[in-house]
């Protein structure tokens, strides 16, 4: 039933969490064979629900501020844009794309962004 | 050499040739065997540079403005926010996902919008 799905509450629901910042609980909202490739290019992809548990410890503990700036939902996959604030001192702008399964969870994840996409705060 | 592909100037000269609106000219930036999925979601791969060009075939002839309002680059993958004006009656915003090989052809390319993302102007 992926048209039932609302894709922007569930992209919502996930920079919550990220800000919220347990790595177990952004990682159950990952479907347990999910990828998660971070940033695209770097050649890493994180394959299993345990390995994206493992990507999301690096940063947990960091103080994170997460904001949707754009969002285009396409069937069952969503692109957006948002800004991740970590500890008041960096802004990262990213691009995601998500691909879902029918329950909502998310089954792969790319996230396109560099080091000239941060920016040092004052 | 993919290091060595400037993914940005690719796809500013991706939208500039959208714009200008030749169909063949469009076409001959992918790859032979490239993909093309616009919108995702609604379930239409096109498929091979022949059935892309028929694609671009569609709105050849239509006055287009193109404007890249936020490009992300990743490997030999690029992901990107735009806005298309049609005839400056009409406004789209769109994020799309391309890769490219070695040669900086387009293999594959995914936009990502809905009617949420256009606006009727003035």
């Amino acid at each position: 039933m992926s048209d039932a799905l609302d894709l922007e509450a569930l992209v919502n629901r996930y920079l919550s969490t990220v800000a919220a910042g347990k790595a177990a609980d952004v990682a159950a909202l990952y479907a347990e064979d999910a990828t998660l490739e971070d940033p695209v290019g770097c050649g890493e992809v994180h394959i299993g629900r345990q390995a994206i548990e493992g990507f999301y410890k690096n940063v947990e503990g960091a103080e994170v501020k997460s904001e949707l700036l754009s969002f285009r939902a396409g069937g069952t996959e969503a692109a957006f844009m948002f800004a991740l604030t970590v500890a008041g001192a960096m802004r990262i702008e990213v691009i995601e794309v998500m691909a879902f399964n029918t329950d909502g969870e998310i089954t792969s994840m790319k996230a396109y962004w560099g080091p000239e996409n941060v920016t040092q705060l004052g």
